[in-house]
């Protein structure tokens, strides 16, 4: 656990909020200068692409009270405890959306915020789909969506797919599929 | 400013960290029921992609106490009060490369975590680039580093590029290229 440059890192928690704890972040130098700083440490997440033969993505629509409006988005949620990246998303999937899928990959795993949030989102595509009944949390209100690619593509342009998770999740795709990989 | 869900909604902060601050957020439902929830609210950032004549991306790697090691990433950092994203970007760019650039094309506005942050990140594509010396703030021990897209692709795919905002820039510049848009 030694770290190239300071002498001790020590993390003590001053806040529990909902869905993320804040702590305090004490530095001391190799010279003894010592300084504070704060972080964010938030459950690991999961993110869904569930892509049809027909490469389209489906997305959800759900209120979002910060943005004051549905926002189009890739099915997202946290990993439970006890909880595999993948046993997480297949639920968030279901739950959501309704569907299940046979065929599962994980793509990524990307660090939000790294700066100031210990938050890591891990990314999954899931083909063979099947439709079933969603299964939303009491407050959430979802539908779903289906785009080709191409007119995903165009939302993230034009600013109508904002969210970094949603965003990545798009270009990865049209990535994946421009050099044939999937 | 009416929700449609909510007949009220009322932030009230609770700490201010570092660099973002915590806010408890009360919603009152049309029908009186009450919950409370917990945001954190960040300064909005700018990302930069340099992108050279040999379609090469330049990336710095800096040290991150959080994950123990020099991390390689896209030019990033806080917009100052009164400043406006491309000034923030020209600047940071400057800051931590010594790098400046006479084109520069603002590509995405991304939402980083909008369930529980608050959070903008404006990105921005530079080119016309001139090197010159970097003036790193004074904790900061940053070297640059050139990668083809395709290496920096392979990056992404492989986990040694990992932190959202880098992400979206491989995949983004990748996706203008080969649709041709740049």
């Amino acid at each position: 656990m030694d770290d190239p440059y300071f002498s001790s890192i020590s993390f003590k928690n001053i806040l529990k909020a909902k869905l993320f704890d804040v702590e305090e972040v004490t530095f001391v130098k190799q010279n003894g200068e010592k300084y504070v700083h704060h972080i964010a440490r938030r459950m690991p997440t999961v993110t869904v692409i569930p892509l049809t033969p027909e490469n389209e993505i489906i997305f959800i629509s759900q209120y979002r009270y910060l943005f004051k409006k549905n926002n189009l988005e890739l099915v997202a949620g946290f990993i439970d405890k006890n909880e595999t990246p993948l046993k997480a998303a297949k639920r968030e999937l279901k739950e959501e959306t309704g569907i299940t899928a046979s065929q599962w990959e994980q793509l990524l795993v990307a660090d939000m915020n790294a700066s100031v949030m210990v938050s890591q989102n891990t990314i999954f595509l899931a083909k063979g789909l099947e439709t079933g009944e969603p299964k939303p949390d009491k407050d959430e209100i979802i539908t779903t969506c289906r785009l080709k690619i191409d007119d995903a593509l165009q939302k993230v342009f034009t600013g109508q797919i904002t969210t970094t998770e949603s965003i990545i999740g798009v270009l990865l795709v049209e990535t994946l599929l421009k050099n044939r990989i999937v």
